[in-house]
């Protein structure tokens, strides 16, 4: 077994220390953020830092990295109070981790990348056509973490499009079946697969599979 | 295709909602939390909301609800100030589900569930020695979120200690390597399988394999 301590993390070399933090962290869900700004230019991001917030009322939230230079995401949020949250299929992830690149402000990501924007009533952001689960959110409250410049974005989910055959009886989305992309860290992107689904622990009887 | 929105949601039953909103969150790393209370009862509790901050410093976050009744774990972690972020073996599934059953305060879940608690100089939290990824934290920042009465506990990575042939020559940490667990909602637990790494995106360049 190895020990890293703090001590270590000052003498790493930083593109290695934000390799190994990053990517310690797990393996997330892959969402690409479509989001268009007050003149209509609409754009197209990866992030992987969905977070589940509540379920009622439903809040998701994600971590945006400070509102400077080329972060347009964040910034056409905050103009217009709405974003798309699509998970792309596991097929696309090149295309996907392509849309990280720094695009001029007037370049579209949908396009450079190969992704069609389409739109549905009642939300001004883009969806992902090729996205088998795409998610209509309307910003709820930035909160800024002051330790490192970050935001918590939470926005409320307005709209859920997906195809049926995914939503289990009790109400469970089985993501697996719609092939969508997994990723950790900045760059290593995942394929994932259902053990089992549980019964609810409790104290005297251990779970067993639903 | 199916367009679920937010008339729908009030209409839904209650569990279902929960589920459908919790699953679609995606797959994420199942982390086990183990703290300690001021008395010195041991406790540990699996958490699935895992998030990257940031890694200069190397900040981590979880989201916590409500710090009433049965919610051990924020609790000890407000008034010890550490705490530790265990990642179990896939392979110990149905055993890291269990700690999410309501034991009494008295009751180490160490024990109840077949864990086995070991502990590191300069950390009073226990860790998890079936753990292969094991990091002791220390408590920077609780912000609550008042839209539900949540909180974002916020951590500094304090050591890390995992089988050094986990670790890229990068400083990738391949936790597939590790056969560590993932899980999407409250129930649904998964396993992964790395796809690809790709190189730095940029503008004019598509991403390789590296």
């Amino acid at each position: 077994m190895m020990i890293i301590d703090k001590t270590d993390f000052n003498n790493l070399e930083a593109r290695y220390r934000a390799t190994l933090i990053n990517s310690l962290g797990g393996v997330k869900q892959a969402v690409l953020i479509g989001t268009v700004s007050s003149e209509g230019q609409i754009n197209l991001a990866i992030f992987n830092s969905l977070i589940h917030i509540g379920a009622n009322p439903p809040f998701w939230g994600f971590i945006a990295r400070p509102d400077v230079g080329h972060r347009h995401t964040l910034h056409n949020i905050l103009n217009t109070g709405n974003y798309t949250i699509n998970f792309p299929s596991a097929d696309d992830y090149v295309k996907a981790h392509q849309t990280s690149a720094k695009y001029e402000p007037t370049q579209s990501e949908f396009d450079a990348c190969g992704f069609t924007a389409v739109y549905e009533p009642g939300c001004a952001a883009p969806f992902v056509q090729e996205a088998p689960v795409k998610i209509a959110m309307k910003l709820v409250q930035k909160m800024d973490i002051e330790l490192n410049g970050t935001s918590l974005v939470i926005g409320s989910i307005e709209q859920i499009i997906l195809d049926e055959s995914f939503i289990s009886a009790d109400g469970f989305v089985a993501l697996d079946k719609a092939n969508t992309l997994a990723c950790a860290g900045l760059d290593a992107y995942y394929t994932t697969e259902l053990k089992e689904r549980l019964s609810y622990a409790k104290r005297d009887k251990w779970p067993v599979a639903l």
